[in-house]
């Protein structure tokens, strides 16, 4: 969960990035983040075991997809978007396209606010 | 190896497509027929064994990248670019140019032709 845990922009591979988003869930994930705002991990509301969405975390993280910070004991993730548009130029935009027009990843969302 | 085995347009889905492209050989096979042609398999060359080639074609046709049509004992093989542009604007336009500019799947080439 360190920093040092993300690619750098240049180190960005194509591959990995398909291969993260190769799976309706992590597509779904970037699909919420696509709004650019930083959310916590206990936002995310996933059809799956929390480890996991653990898991797909991890693999959006490595593959340079989002970046997670530890804030405390909790995580905040949010979207590679500048990196990734710099490296793949129209992939990211393509692909929220694709996945918004089939519902891909739908079942992904966000937990309604608790109130204050 | 039949006509039946390939998805129609409507079938194909985001996801597969994705996990298709989500290795260098196959993304390689893509650039390769990206100029619309359609070849035989003998004339790819590909640095894998001649049946994890073959793997990787399966693959590609299952996912409805590519169509292939086999003739007497041979094979042939084209990108369905219309298909995936019309599912998915711009994803292929995309990918070719991250692969291109990465020199991803650069290893995948054609045979020279035979002298007649």
């Amino acid at each position: 969960m360190r920093a040092a845990n993300h690619p750098e922009r240049d180190e960005i591979t194509l591959i990995e990035v398909m291969k993260a988003l190769g799976d309706p869930i992590r597509v779904g994930v970037v699909r919420v983040l696509s709004d650019g705002l930083e959310r916590g991990w206990g936002e995310l509301r996933a059809p799956v075991a929390k480890s996991t969405l653990s898991h797909h975390m991890q693999v959006l993280r490595a593959a340079g997809v989002t970046r997670t910070r530890l804030e405390g004991t909790r995580c905040y993730v949010r979207l590679r978007r500048d990196d990734l548009d710099e490296r793949f130029p129209g992939l990211v935009d393509a692909l929220l396209a694709a996945a918004g027009q089939d519902e891909v990843g739908s079942e992904v969302g966000l937990r309604p606010v608790a109130a204050p």
